[in-house]
């Protein structure tokens, strides 16, 4: 599967990678911040915008400035402030998960998936990263006018089929129709009810010195399938998006033999800002410090070389169906046996540890033996990625 | 209030309304089934669309073909099928209602409102019409990049403002930013979660003949409200969108006194396709009758003046703060005069009843004592009004 020489092709028609769209240069301009095009590498952005600029939307350092000034201080409460992917209440005595996700991904179909698999996957994830089993989902679509009724029959029986193999139902909707030219072919909200079981207790400020930190698997795979279709790069080894369901993953994590349980501190899935944004939100919730081993990252060798080319970084490309977990260490063997022997954790490694030095920040030891800090991404590196 | 001499004075740089906009005609005639651009009057459209039309929105005929011939065939499970505004399921014992809902409505900022008050409103009455308590709500936003933060400011306020008088909690929201010309400023979904009060059994399929109609108050005032502001148009007796959060008035209605409960038998907010549309779904769904008594439907006659120099019918254009209930007969009196003394259902009216005859189908007698057929919306008659 892995191949370590990386062909890329450019189709003649499209624009080298070198350069990104133009059109990014000029829409960040129009904002008094000016974030630089160049993926991963821009400037500090301050939050003092006077109007949304992409990088707002990346999952990194400008959402979480966005929900910091705009969005806590209006809807402030407890249960939104511990700021995990998904709210726990109890309801009927039932803890319940609930989670909702607009997916406006571009192109809608993508080698491994389409945006109908994701906003399935990508709430049912969200869901399942709190323990839950997930249960019911709602879908309301947002048509652009113009939309070819195929591509929406084509997107409703991929997430037919991928409710079917999740075990949910979708049990509500709705349907917006705007004009052409004030949407993009279509955009999916999915907002999913799940219930946790007894004894579960899965939360990103549960982490402590001490804990290992496990990866389900290969990083990169979904942001670098999205590229390369976006910009009609071909990569030998295709890529393809890892986009799946990852409850089943980890009811069989949480199933790990033990005489104490609540061994599972924090689970997430790595989507917008990858897995170091994940990482630090977690570092901070938690107020703990991490040390993670970039040797001990499985990144396929096509995903390693096509971030190369681009300019990337594996580790702040989003995922759709991985998940890191913070694990008791007494318990991380035998949870990482119980991942590699599921199909979605194969290749499941222990990549680190928590620890009280240095809270909030995510320190790496790299492959040439030096220390890097990852921080949380800044601006936009792949807009519209879910 | 009334005034009877309505004055309309079309801006002079807008196009006049006896000449919808042009879009409307060019972009319909690119679909093959042609839809007539003249409110109201489309010919009758068959599904066999190959591209979606505005009208997929409508909330009327193509709506429902899209969610039959789409959605339903996908999705279908017995929730679902109910298709009531909401999904009712058991959840630790409790009956928990469900419902998701878009808002996409164009002008964001509208006489009475705004898209995020709409937000707040839309979905708290759509799980109010189940009789639930609503509880919780989710937000996801899809923000168009170059949207003015203080425009999102004053919206997030507004959702702040009306979460906090209609006792809910916003508990998980989502951001995205789509690239500029690829969105219309912004999109809310709001998902909401209610809890239902035993005893309470309220479904579109409930309407028995005998029952009688119930209106909470003035019929069109948000469709006008937002046909005003878009088209540039000034009433004499300026027309306000009627938006408003309607679950303390159900409760309300609940609570009149009865030896024997579960009196209200069907509830919905006639919002897109307006009072006809609704009425004959529930007529479809309960396969019965229904007679309705034009004089008694109370329309302001501001909104009845703007809709007849605007070609539209006012049983026809949506509403965002009232209600229509189906009520057992031997309460229908209690039930009025307890909307009568809520300040949400001062103007209530009863308007018709529920007949065994002609199932499916709605009659209203008009003023001048004639019968017509009230049928479900063809097309669209106002685009993007939630």
């Amino acid at each position: 599967m892995l191949r370590p020489n990386l062909l890329l092709r450019a189709e003649e028609d499209r624009k080298p990678m070198a350069n990104p769209p133009d059109t990014t240069k000029e829409r960040q301009q129009e904002t008094e911040t000016p974030v630089s095009p160049l993926f991963g590498s821009c400037p500090i952005p301050i939050f003092e915008h006077k109007q949304i600029v992409l990088g707002h939307g990346s999952g990194g350092k400008l959402t979480a400035d966005l929900i910091d000034k705009i969005f806590l201080p209006a809807f402030r409460n407890p249960v939104l402030d511990k700021l995990d992917d998904q709210a726990v209440v109890s309801i009927g005595g039932a803890r319940v998960a609930f989670t909702t996700d607009s997916f406006v991904v571009t192109p809608i179909f993508f080698p491994g998936g389409d945006i109908g698999r994701l906003a399935v996957h990508g709430t049912v994830n969200d869901l399942a990263m709190s323990g839950a089993q997930p249960m019911y989902l709602s879908a309301a679509f947002i048509l652009e006018e113009g939309l070819p009724v195929d591509d929406l029959r084509r997107i409703v029986e991929s997430m037919r089929a991928m409710a079917a193999e999740a075990g949910v139902q979708f049990i509500t909707g709705d349907t917006k129709v705007v004009d052409r030219g004030k949407g993009d072919q279509i955009f999916i909200n999915t907002t999913g009810i799940g219930i946790i079981p007894d004894g579960v207790n899965i939360s990103a400020d549960r982490a402590r010195p001490g804990d290992a930190i496990l990866l389900s698997g290969y990083l990169g795979d979904h942001g670098m399938a999205i590229m390369s279709q976006r910009e009609g790069l071909e990569f030998e080894g295709a890529i393809e998006s890892d986009c799946a369901s990852l409850h089943t993953l980890v009811a069989a994590m949480l199933a790990a033999p033990t005489a104490t349980p609540d061994f599972i501190h924090c689970l997430r899935d790595p989507t917008r800002g990858g897995a170091a944004t994940t990482l630090n939100e977690i570092a901070k919730r938690a107020n703990v410090g991490m040390h993670l081993n970039e040797r001990a990252i499985p990144v396929r060798e096509s995903v390693r070389g096509a971030c190369e080319v681009l300019g990337l970084d594996p580790l702040y490309v989003a995922n759709e169906g991985k998940l890191l977990a913070v694990v008791r260490a007494d318990m991380a063997d035998a949870v990482l046996a119980q991942m590699r022997a599921h199909p979605l954790g194969r290749d499941a490694a222990i990549i680190g540890e928590v620890v009280p030095e240095h809270p909030g920040m995510v320190l790496m030891k790299t492959e040439i033996g030096g220390t890097r800090v990852l921080d949380v991404m800044f601006g936009e590196q792949l807009p519209r990625i879910c």
